[in-house]
Protein backbone atom coordinates (compact mmCIF):
# COMPACT_ATOMS: atom_id res chain seq x y z
CA UNK A 1 0.00 0.00 0.00
CA UNK A 2 1.13 3.53 -0.65
CA UNK A 3 2.03 5.92 2.01
CA UNK A 4 -0.55 8.51 2.63
CA UNK A 5 0.72 12.02 1.31
CA UNK A 6 -2.65 13.84 2.43
CA UNK A 7 -2.23 17.94 1.15
CA UNK A 8 -4.01 18.68 4.44
CA UNK A 9 -4.51 16.82 8.02
CA UNK A 10 -4.95 17.54 11.85
CA UNK A 11 -1.31 17.67 13.20
CA UNK A 12 -1.19 15.12 15.28
CA UNK A 13 1.88 16.24 17.17
CA UNK A 14 -0.20 19.54 18.23
CA UNK A 15 -0.60 19.34 21.90
CA UNK A 16 -2.73 22.29 22.17
CA UNK A 17 -5.71 19.39 20.53
CA UNK A 18 -4.76 17.04 23.05
CA UNK A 19 -5.09 17.33 27.39
CA UNK A 20 -3.58 14.89 29.38
CA UNK A 21 -6.37 13.76 32.19
CA UNK A 22 -5.28 11.51 35.33
CA UNK A 23 -7.52 8.82 36.14
CA UNK A 24 -7.89 5.39 37.00
CA UNK A 25 -8.32 2.25 34.99
CA UNK A 26 -10.75 -0.50 35.68
CA UNK A 27 -7.98 -2.47 37.71
CA UNK A 28 -7.65 1.14 40.06
CA UNK A 29 -4.83 1.17 38.81
CA UNK A 30 -3.40 5.56 37.84
CA UNK A 31 -3.62 5.86 34.24
CA UNK A 32 -2.78 9.54 32.11
CA UNK A 33 -5.48 9.40 29.49
CA UNK A 34 -4.99 12.20 26.51
CA UNK A 35 -8.96 13.44 25.25
CA UNK A 36 -9.63 16.06 22.96
CA UNK A 37 -10.23 19.44 23.80
CA UNK A 38 -13.32 21.09 22.68
CA UNK A 39 -13.41 25.23 22.51
CA UNK A 40 -16.52 27.51 21.50
CA UNK A 41 -15.88 29.41 18.24
CA UNK A 42 -17.96 32.35 17.47
CA UNK A 43 -18.69 33.12 13.81
CA UNK A 44 -19.19 36.60 12.70
CA UNK A 45 -20.44 37.44 8.73
CA UNK A 46 -19.46 40.99 8.84
CA UNK A 47 -21.41 42.70 11.26
CA UNK A 48 -23.49 39.85 12.27
CA UNK A 49 -22.66 37.17 14.90
CA UNK A 50 -24.16 33.98 13.42
CA UNK A 51 -23.04 30.61 15.66
CA UNK A 52 -21.07 29.34 18.34
CA UNK A 53 -19.61 26.40 17.39
CA UNK A 54 -17.57 23.75 19.74
CA UNK A 55 -14.66 22.64 17.79
CA UNK A 56 -11.00 21.11 18.44
CA UNK A 57 -9.88 24.40 16.33
CA UNK A 58 -7.22 23.72 14.55
CA UNK A 59 -8.55 25.23 11.23
CA UNK A 60 -10.97 28.06 12.50
CA UNK A 61 -10.82 29.85 9.02
CA UNK A 62 -11.50 26.86 7.15
CA UNK A 63 -14.42 25.96 9.58
CA UNK A 64 -16.16 29.36 9.30
CA UNK A 65 -16.05 29.48 5.51
CA UNK A 66 -17.04 25.88 5.09
CA UNK A 67 -20.21 26.98 7.68
CA UNK A 68 -21.22 29.73 6.16
CA UNK A 69 -21.15 28.23 2.88
CA UNK A 70 -23.12 25.11 4.18
CA UNK A 71 -25.31 27.13 6.09
CA UNK A 72 -26.09 29.78 1.88
CA UNK A 73 -24.53 32.32 3.64
CA UNK A 74 -21.68 33.03 1.72
CA UNK A 75 -22.44 31.73 -2.02
CA UNK A 76 -19.70 29.50 -3.59
CA UNK A 77 -18.74 33.04 -5.89
CA UNK A 78 -18.39 35.20 -2.74
CA UNK A 79 -15.27 37.52 -2.27
CA UNK A 80 -14.17 37.47 0.46
CA UNK A 81 -12.41 40.72 1.94
CA UNK A 82 -11.08 40.14 5.19
CA UNK A 83 -10.49 37.05 7.86
CA UNK A 84 -10.24 38.37 11.25
CA UNK A 85 -9.46 35.21 13.63
CA UNK A 86 -8.90 36.75 17.58
CA UNK A 87 -7.61 33.84 18.74
CA UNK A 88 -7.79 35.13 22.35
CA UNK A 89 -11.43 35.80 23.06
CA UNK A 90 -12.52 32.74 20.29
CA UNK A 91 -14.36 34.81 17.75
CA UNK A 92 -13.73 34.87 14.16
CA UNK A 93 -14.82 37.24 11.53
CA UNK A 94 -15.52 36.76 8.22
CA UNK A 95 -16.15 39.94 6.10
CA UNK A 96 -17.12 40.23 2.41
CA UNK A 97 -17.41 42.66 -0.44
CA UNK A 98 -21.23 42.19 -0.40
CA UNK A 99 -23.68 42.92 2.33
CA UNK A 100 -25.18 40.59 4.41
CA UNK A 101 -28.35 40.11 6.68
CA UNK A 102 -29.59 36.91 7.79
CA UNK A 103 -31.45 37.63 10.55
CA UNK A 104 -34.55 36.42 8.89
CA UNK A 105 -32.74 33.25 8.05
CA UNK A 106 -31.36 33.06 11.56
CA UNK A 107 -34.53 32.65 12.76
CA UNK A 108 -35.78 29.79 11.14
CA UNK A 109 -33.74 26.72 12.50
CA UNK A 110 -34.38 23.22 12.33
CA UNK A 111 -32.59 21.02 14.41
CA UNK A 112 -31.27 18.11 12.44
CA UNK A 113 -30.23 14.59 13.76
CA UNK A 114 -27.09 13.43 13.05
CA UNK A 115 -25.53 12.17 16.55
CA UNK A 116 -26.30 14.99 18.66
CA UNK A 117 -28.22 18.00 16.54
CA UNK A 118 -26.62 19.40 13.74
CA UNK A 119 -28.58 22.84 12.64
CA UNK A 120 -29.70 23.72 9.30
CA UNK A 121 -30.58 27.41 8.71
CA UNK A 122 -33.30 28.82 6.04
CA UNK A 123 -34.52 26.78 3.20
CA UNK A 124 -31.60 24.24 2.25
CA UNK A 125 -33.98 21.64 2.44
CA UNK A 126 -36.00 22.59 -0.53
CA UNK A 127 -32.56 23.80 -2.19
CA UNK A 128 -31.00 20.32 -2.22
CA UNK A 129 -34.31 18.55 -3.42
CA UNK A 130 -33.71 20.45 -7.03
CA UNK A 131 -30.19 19.71 -7.49
CA UNK A 132 -29.32 17.31 -9.87
CA UNK A 133 -25.54 15.78 -9.62
CA UNK A 134 -24.63 15.08 -13.34
CA UNK A 135 -20.94 14.38 -12.57
CA UNK A 136 -19.77 10.63 -14.78
CA UNK A 137 -17.13 9.84 -12.24
CA UNK A 138 -16.80 6.33 -11.37
CA UNK A 139 -15.64 4.41 -8.24
CA UNK A 140 -13.77 0.87 -8.70
CA UNK A 141 -14.65 -1.51 -5.70
CA UNK A 142 -11.33 -2.22 -5.33
CA UNK A 143 -10.71 1.33 -4.19
CA UNK A 144 -13.58 1.85 -1.40
CA UNK A 145 -11.33 -1.18 0.11
CA UNK A 146 -8.14 0.74 -0.60
CA UNK A 147 -9.35 4.36 0.56
CA UNK A 148 -11.02 2.75 3.93
CA UNK A 149 -7.38 0.81 4.57
CA UNK A 150 -5.69 3.71 4.12
CA UNK A 151 -7.86 5.93 6.09
CA UNK A 152 -8.44 3.55 8.89
CA UNK A 153 -4.64 3.06 9.32
CA UNK A 154 -3.99 7.21 9.12
CA UNK A 155 -2.54 8.59 11.85
CA UNK A 156 -5.06 10.43 13.63
CA UNK A 157 -6.34 12.11 16.45
CA UNK A 158 -9.13 9.52 16.56
CA UNK A 159 -6.17 6.87 17.44
CA UNK A 160 -4.40 9.22 19.84
CA UNK A 161 -7.61 10.10 21.72
CA UNK A 162 -10.76 8.63 20.37
CA UNK A 163 -14.28 10.76 20.83
CA UNK A 164 -13.74 12.58 17.37
CA UNK A 165 -14.77 12.17 13.69
CA UNK A 166 -13.24 12.27 10.16
CA UNK A 167 -14.07 13.30 7.18
CA UNK A 168 -11.74 12.98 4.17
CA UNK A 169 -11.76 14.07 0.74
CA UNK A 170 -10.62 11.72 -1.76
CA UNK A 171 -9.84 11.17 -5.88
CA UNK A 172 -9.44 7.80 -6.78
CA UNK A 173 -8.17 5.68 -4.40
CA UNK A 174 -5.92 8.43 -3.16
CA UNK A 175 -7.31 10.17 0.67
CA UNK A 176 -6.19 13.72 0.00
CA UNK A 177 -7.54 16.38 2.67
CA UNK A 178 -8.10 14.83 6.20
CA UNK A 179 -10.16 16.73 8.53
CA UNK A 180 -11.21 15.74 12.16
CA UNK A 181 -13.40 17.53 14.93
CA UNK A 182 -15.83 16.49 17.76
CA UNK A 183 -18.47 16.76 15.41
CA UNK A 184 -18.24 15.87 12.30
CA UNK A 185 -20.22 18.80 10.75
CA UNK A 186 -17.24 20.81 11.59
CA UNK A 187 -15.01 17.88 9.87
CA UNK A 188 -17.07 17.83 6.88
CA UNK A 189 -17.36 22.56 6.90
CA UNK A 190 -13.52 22.31 7.24
CA UNK A 191 -13.12 20.28 4.23
CA UNK A 192 -15.79 22.67 2.38
CA UNK A 193 -13.88 25.75 3.06
CA UNK A 194 -10.62 24.21 2.31
CA UNK A 195 -12.56 23.80 -0.98
CA UNK A 196 -13.09 27.45 -1.53
CA UNK A 197 -10.19 28.50 -0.37
CA UNK A 198 -7.99 26.58 -2.78
CA UNK A 199 -10.36 26.40 -5.39
CA UNK A 200 -10.41 22.44 -5.89
CA UNK A 201 -12.59 20.75 -8.66
CA UNK A 202 -15.15 18.54 -6.39
CA UNK A 203 -17.08 16.61 -9.52
CA UNK A 204 -14.20 13.92 -9.38
CA UNK A 205 -13.85 13.47 -5.61
CA UNK A 206 -15.03 10.93 -3.45
CA UNK A 207 -16.12 11.71 -0.11
CA UNK A 208 -15.69 9.40 2.82
CA UNK A 209 -16.86 10.09 6.32
CA UNK A 210 -16.40 8.13 9.78
CA UNK A 211 -20.02 9.38 10.51
CA UNK A 212 -23.82 7.93 9.76
CA UNK A 213 -25.34 9.03 6.41
CA UNK A 214 -28.21 11.33 7.66
CA UNK A 215 -29.83 13.82 5.62
CA UNK A 216 -27.28 16.81 6.72
CA UNK A 217 -24.49 14.49 5.60
CA UNK A 218 -26.38 14.26 2.13
CA UNK A 219 -26.72 17.60 1.92
CA UNK A 220 -23.64 18.80 2.36
CA UNK A 221 -21.88 16.58 0.35
CA UNK A 222 -24.39 17.41 -2.50
CA UNK A 223 -23.73 21.53 -2.00
CA UNK A 224 -20.15 20.87 -2.22
CA UNK A 225 -20.50 18.89 -5.69
CA UNK A 226 -18.92 15.55 -4.89
CA UNK A 227 -20.96 12.56 -6.37
CA UNK A 228 -19.89 9.71 -3.87
CA UNK A 229 -20.14 9.39 -0.68
CA UNK A 230 -18.96 6.52 1.72
CA UNK A 231 -19.24 5.74 5.58
CA UNK A 232 -17.75 2.62 7.69
CA UNK A 233 -21.46 3.49 9.37
CA UNK A 234 -25.49 3.33 8.25
CA UNK A 235 -28.01 4.94 6.80
CA UNK A 236 -31.15 6.84 7.89
CA UNK A 237 -34.19 7.11 5.45
CA UNK A 238 -34.36 10.34 4.86
CA UNK A 239 -30.23 10.12 4.31
CA UNK A 240 -31.04 7.54 1.24
CA UNK A 241 -34.56 9.32 -0.15
CA UNK A 242 -32.63 12.60 -0.75
CA UNK A 243 -29.19 10.53 -1.98
CA UNK A 244 -31.22 9.10 -4.82
CA UNK A 245 -33.45 12.52 -5.58
CA UNK A 246 -30.03 14.21 -6.17
CA UNK A 247 -28.17 11.17 -8.12
CA UNK A 248 -25.90 11.12 -5.26
CA UNK A 249 -23.91 7.45 -5.26
CA UNK A 250 -24.10 6.64 -1.50
CA UNK A 251 -21.93 3.76 0.04
CA UNK A 252 -22.30 2.79 3.54
CA UNK A 253 -21.91 0.03 5.85
CA UNK A 254 -18.32 -0.42 3.87
CA UNK A 255 -16.24 -2.41 6.77
CA UNK A 256 -13.37 -4.81 5.45
CA UNK A 257 -14.71 -5.94 2.28
CA UNK A 258 -18.70 -5.11 2.83
CA UNK A 259 -20.76 -2.47 2.03
CA UNK A 260 -23.95 -1.66 0.88
CA UNK A 261 -24.84 0.81 -2.27
CA UNK A 262 -28.33 2.31 -1.97
CA UNK A 263 -28.82 4.85 -4.20
CA UNK A 264 -26.68 5.61 -7.41
CA UNK A 265 -24.85 1.92 -7.82
CA UNK A 266 -24.30 3.14 -12.07
CA UNK A 267 -20.82 4.79 -10.82
CA UNK A 268 -19.68 2.34 -9.19
CA UNK A 269 -17.63 -0.15 -11.72
CA UNK B 1 -27.66 -13.65 32.75
CA UNK B 2 -31.31 -12.48 33.64
CA UNK B 3 -33.56 -11.52 31.47
CA UNK B 4 -34.28 -7.73 30.33
CA UNK B 5 -37.38 -6.60 31.92
CA UNK B 6 -37.39 -2.85 30.62
CA UNK B 7 -40.26 -0.77 31.95
CA UNK B 8 -40.13 1.00 28.48
CA UNK B 9 -38.13 0.57 25.35
CA UNK B 10 -38.54 1.26 21.64
CA UNK B 11 -40.75 -1.05 20.13
CA UNK B 12 -38.79 -3.00 17.43
CA UNK B 13 -41.93 -4.47 16.15
CA UNK B 14 -43.31 -0.90 15.04
CA UNK B 15 -42.55 -1.11 11.30
CA UNK B 16 -43.01 2.73 11.35
CA UNK B 17 -39.69 3.01 12.39
CA UNK B 18 -37.74 1.67 9.59
CA UNK B 19 -38.19 1.73 5.87
CA UNK B 20 -36.95 -0.73 3.92
CA UNK B 21 -34.69 0.47 0.74
CA UNK B 22 -33.50 -1.22 -2.30
CA UNK B 23 -29.67 -1.75 -2.82
CA UNK B 24 -26.88 -3.69 -4.01
CA UNK B 25 -24.07 -5.44 -2.08
CA UNK B 26 -20.98 -5.66 -2.32
CA UNK B 27 -21.13 -8.50 -4.63
CA UNK B 28 -23.54 -6.73 -7.23
CA UNK B 29 -26.44 -8.84 -5.41
CA UNK B 30 -30.01 -7.06 -4.95
CA UNK B 31 -31.17 -6.46 -1.42
CA UNK B 32 -33.22 -5.12 1.12
CA UNK B 33 -31.81 -2.95 3.80
CA UNK B 34 -33.58 -1.87 6.98
CA UNK B 35 -32.85 1.94 7.65
CA UNK B 36 -34.21 4.49 10.62
CA UNK B 37 -36.67 6.96 9.69
CA UNK B 38 -35.93 10.26 10.54
CA UNK B 39 -39.20 12.82 10.91
CA UNK B 40 -39.12 16.28 11.95
CA UNK B 41 -40.82 16.93 15.17
CA UNK B 42 -41.91 20.88 16.02
CA UNK B 43 -42.11 21.51 19.57
CA UNK B 44 -44.45 24.58 20.85
CA UNK B 45 -44.20 25.45 24.87
CA UNK B 46 -47.64 27.28 25.59
CA UNK B 47 -47.97 29.77 22.27
CA UNK B 48 -43.92 29.96 21.10
CA UNK B 49 -42.33 27.73 18.30
CA UNK B 50 -38.95 26.65 20.69
CA UNK B 51 -37.58 24.11 18.36
CA UNK B 52 -37.85 21.58 15.16
CA UNK B 53 -36.24 18.41 16.22
CA UNK B 54 -35.40 15.15 13.69
CA UNK B 55 -36.32 11.89 15.58
CA UNK B 56 -37.89 8.61 15.06
CA UNK B 57 -40.62 9.92 16.80
CA UNK B 58 -41.48 6.97 19.06
CA UNK B 59 -42.39 8.77 22.29
CA UNK B 60 -42.94 12.60 20.78
CA UNK B 61 -44.61 13.73 24.29
CA UNK B 62 -41.69 12.36 26.33
CA UNK B 63 -38.94 13.89 23.93
CA UNK B 64 -41.01 17.23 24.31
CA UNK B 65 -40.80 17.50 27.61
CA UNK B 66 -37.59 16.17 28.33
CA UNK B 67 -35.70 18.46 25.49
CA UNK B 68 -37.72 21.37 27.57
CA UNK B 69 -36.65 20.92 30.76
CA UNK B 70 -33.01 19.93 29.52
CA UNK B 71 -32.93 23.67 28.10
CA UNK B 72 -34.41 25.20 31.39
CA UNK B 73 -37.69 26.09 29.41
CA UNK B 74 -39.76 24.70 31.89
CA UNK B 75 -38.30 23.68 35.64
CA UNK B 76 -38.15 20.04 37.28
CA UNK B 77 -41.77 20.99 39.29
CA UNK B 78 -43.62 22.73 36.53
CA UNK B 79 -47.12 21.62 36.15
CA UNK B 80 -47.63 20.84 32.39
CA UNK B 81 -51.81 21.39 31.85
CA UNK B 82 -52.07 19.93 28.50
CA UNK B 83 -50.05 18.18 26.16
CA UNK B 84 -51.22 18.16 22.38
CA UNK B 85 -49.38 16.22 19.69
CA UNK B 86 -50.96 16.10 15.79
CA UNK B 87 -48.85 13.59 14.36
CA UNK B 88 -50.44 15.19 10.53
CA UNK B 89 -48.46 18.04 11.33
CA UNK B 90 -45.71 16.86 12.93
CA UNK B 91 -46.18 19.24 16.27
CA UNK B 92 -46.27 18.83 19.81
CA UNK B 93 -47.82 21.57 22.28
CA UNK B 94 -47.13 21.84 25.49
CA UNK B 95 -49.20 23.89 27.78
CA UNK B 96 -48.20 25.01 31.27
CA UNK B 97 -49.98 26.80 33.89
CA UNK B 98 -47.33 29.46 34.08
CA UNK B 99 -46.89 32.04 31.28
CA UNK B 100 -43.73 31.51 29.50
CA UNK B 101 -41.64 33.54 26.74
CA UNK B 102 -38.15 32.13 26.11
CA UNK B 103 -37.54 34.75 23.19
CA UNK B 104 -34.53 36.26 24.76
CA UNK B 105 -33.10 32.50 25.68
CA UNK B 106 -33.77 31.41 21.81
CA UNK B 107 -31.72 34.05 20.81
CA UNK B 108 -28.39 32.97 22.69
CA UNK B 109 -27.50 29.83 21.59
CA UNK B 110 -24.71 27.86 21.56
CA UNK B 111 -24.06 24.81 18.86
CA UNK B 112 -22.13 22.23 20.77
CA UNK B 113 -20.14 19.26 19.21
CA UNK B 114 -21.78 16.04 19.98
CA UNK B 115 -21.17 13.85 16.79
CA UNK B 116 -22.84 16.67 14.94
CA UNK B 117 -24.10 20.15 16.60
CA UNK B 118 -26.40 20.21 19.95
CA UNK B 119 -28.16 23.26 20.49
CA UNK B 120 -28.38 24.60 23.73
CA UNK B 121 -30.17 27.32 24.67
CA UNK B 122 -29.24 30.22 27.71
CA UNK B 123 -26.72 30.01 30.33
CA UNK B 124 -27.09 26.49 30.81
CA UNK B 125 -23.02 26.23 31.12
CA UNK B 126 -22.96 28.63 33.80
CA UNK B 127 -25.98 26.92 36.19
CA UNK B 128 -24.48 23.30 35.72
CA UNK B 129 -20.83 24.68 36.43
CA UNK B 130 -22.18 25.78 40.35
CA UNK B 131 -23.84 22.22 40.46
CA UNK B 132 -22.76 19.69 42.80
CA UNK B 133 -24.13 15.83 42.89
CA UNK B 134 -24.24 14.81 46.47
CA UNK B 135 -25.60 11.43 46.06
CA UNK B 136 -23.57 8.79 48.29
CA UNK B 137 -24.77 5.82 45.64
CA UNK B 138 -22.15 3.34 44.64
CA UNK B 139 -21.31 1.36 41.23
CA UNK B 140 -19.66 -2.27 41.94
CA UNK B 141 -17.09 -2.40 38.94
CA UNK B 142 -18.97 -5.70 38.02
CA UNK B 143 -22.03 -3.89 37.85
CA UNK B 144 -20.14 -2.03 35.11
CA UNK B 145 -19.35 -5.49 33.02
CA UNK B 146 -22.98 -6.63 33.49
CA UNK B 147 -24.73 -3.80 32.48
CA UNK B 148 -22.77 -2.76 29.46
CA UNK B 149 -23.49 -6.93 28.59
CA UNK B 150 -27.15 -6.73 29.29
CA UNK B 151 -27.76 -3.93 26.78
CA UNK B 152 -25.22 -4.16 24.18
CA UNK B 153 -27.83 -7.92 23.98
CA UNK B 154 -30.68 -6.14 24.66
CA UNK B 155 -33.10 -6.33 21.00
CA UNK B 156 -32.71 -2.75 19.59
CA UNK B 157 -33.24 -0.63 16.37
CA UNK B 158 -29.71 -0.54 16.55
CA UNK B 159 -29.54 -4.06 15.96
CA UNK B 160 -32.27 -4.14 13.55
CA UNK B 161 -31.33 -0.93 11.90
CA UNK B 162 -28.14 0.41 12.77
CA UNK B 163 -27.33 4.29 12.46
CA UNK B 164 -28.86 4.99 15.58
CA UNK B 165 -27.69 5.93 19.44
CA UNK B 166 -28.89 4.60 22.47
CA UNK B 167 -29.32 5.44 26.56
CA UNK B 168 -30.07 3.69 29.47
CA UNK B 169 -31.44 4.71 32.81
CA UNK B 170 -30.44 1.51 35.49
CA UNK B 171 -30.36 0.93 38.76
CA UNK B 172 -27.94 -1.51 40.25
CA UNK B 173 -27.25 -3.96 37.53
CA UNK B 174 -30.46 -3.45 35.84
CA UNK B 175 -31.23 -1.81 32.98
CA UNK B 176 -34.59 0.07 33.84
CA UNK B 177 -35.92 2.60 30.73
CA UNK B 178 -34.15 2.39 27.45
CA UNK B 179 -34.71 4.93 24.48
CA UNK B 180 -32.84 5.32 20.80
CA UNK B 181 -32.87 8.02 18.73
CA UNK B 182 -30.92 9.32 15.34
CA UNK B 183 -29.79 11.72 17.49
CA UNK B 184 -28.13 10.34 20.84
CA UNK B 185 -29.51 14.34 22.52
CA UNK B 186 -33.25 13.27 21.51
CA UNK B 187 -32.37 9.25 23.02
CA UNK B 188 -31.28 11.32 26.86
CA UNK B 189 -34.60 14.25 26.74
CA UNK B 190 -36.70 11.36 26.02
CA UNK B 191 -35.54 9.64 29.45
CA UNK B 192 -35.41 12.63 31.24
CA UNK B 193 -39.32 13.11 29.83
CA UNK B 194 -39.77 9.73 31.28
CA UNK B 195 -38.53 10.87 34.14
CA UNK B 196 -40.73 13.99 34.87
CA UNK B 197 -43.82 12.51 34.17
CA UNK B 198 -43.61 9.40 36.25
CA UNK B 199 -41.47 11.09 39.11
CA UNK B 200 -38.33 8.87 38.80
CA UNK B 201 -36.02 8.84 41.50
CA UNK B 202 -33.07 9.60 39.85
CA UNK B 203 -30.22 10.26 42.54
CA UNK B 204 -29.52 6.25 42.99
CA UNK B 205 -29.24 5.59 39.19
CA UNK B 206 -26.83 4.96 36.73
CA UNK B 207 -26.76 6.16 32.96
CA UNK B 208 -25.42 4.33 30.30
CA UNK B 209 -25.09 6.03 26.69
CA UNK B 210 -23.63 4.33 23.36
CA UNK B 211 -22.36 8.20 22.93
CA UNK B 212 -19.38 9.97 23.71
CA UNK B 213 -18.98 11.83 27.25
CA UNK B 214 -19.20 15.52 25.87
CA UNK B 215 -20.13 18.53 27.78
CA UNK B 216 -23.42 18.47 26.99
CA UNK B 217 -24.19 14.83 27.71
CA UNK B 218 -22.67 15.90 31.29
CA UNK B 219 -24.58 18.41 31.58
CA UNK B 220 -27.79 16.96 30.80
CA UNK B 221 -26.61 13.82 33.07
CA UNK B 222 -26.36 16.29 35.72
CA UNK B 223 -29.31 18.30 35.17
CA UNK B 224 -31.34 15.00 35.95
CA UNK B 225 -29.36 14.52 38.96
CA UNK B 226 -28.00 11.34 38.14
CA UNK B 227 -24.70 10.43 39.95
CA UNK B 228 -23.18 7.97 37.54
CA UNK B 229 -22.46 8.16 33.50
CA UNK B 230 -21.37 5.10 31.34
CA UNK B 231 -20.21 5.09 27.99
CA UNK B 232 -18.72 2.98 25.75
CA UNK B 233 -17.30 5.67 23.88
CA UNK B 234 -14.42 8.41 25.04
CA UNK B 235 -14.48 11.60 26.99
CA UNK B 236 -13.74 15.28 25.67
CA UNK B 237 -11.57 17.35 27.82
CA UNK B 238 -14.24 20.33 28.71
CA UNK B 239 -16.51 16.96 29.44
CA UNK B 240 -14.05 15.99 31.79
CA UNK B 241 -13.50 18.94 33.31
CA UNK B 242 -17.75 19.47 33.62
CA UNK B 243 -17.94 16.21 35.60
CA UNK B 244 -14.89 16.69 37.82
CA UNK B 245 -16.68 20.68 38.73
CA UNK B 246 -19.87 18.50 39.19
CA UNK B 247 -18.79 15.46 41.25
CA UNK B 248 -20.25 13.12 38.30
CA UNK B 249 -18.79 10.03 38.27
CA UNK B 250 -17.34 9.13 34.36
CA UNK B 251 -16.98 5.83 33.13
CA UNK B 252 -15.61 6.09 29.51
CA UNK B 253 -14.42 3.33 27.15
CA UNK B 254 -16.28 0.53 28.84
CA UNK B 255 -16.00 -2.46 26.55
CA UNK B 256 -15.16 -5.91 27.36
CA UNK B 257 -13.70 -5.85 30.77
CA UNK B 258 -12.28 -2.65 30.56
CA UNK B 259 -12.89 0.87 31.66
CA UNK B 260 -11.63 4.60 32.46
CA UNK B 261 -12.89 6.44 35.50
CA UNK B 262 -11.76 9.82 34.62
CA UNK B 263 -14.42 11.33 37.56
CA UNK B 264 -15.81 10.22 40.64
CA UNK B 265 -14.06 7.47 40.90
CA UNK B 266 -14.66 6.80 44.89
CA UNK B 267 -18.25 6.23 43.55
CA UNK B 268 -16.81 2.82 42.35
CA UNK B 269 -16.64 -0.03 44.91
Amino acid sequence: MKKNKYIIQPNIEDISLYEKVKGLDQEGERISAKVVQERPLTIYLNNQEIVTLMTINDYPEYLAIGYLLNQNMINPNERIRKVEYDKDIQTIVIRTNRKTNYEKLLKKKITTSGCAQGTVFGDIYEEIEKTKIKSKTKIKKIWIYELSKQITLTPSLYLEAGAIHGCVLCKNNSPLIYMEDVGRHNAIDKIAGFIFKNKITTNDKIFYTTGRLTSEMIIKTVKMGIPILISRSGFTAWGVELAMKTNLTLIGRAKGKRFLVLSGHTRIT
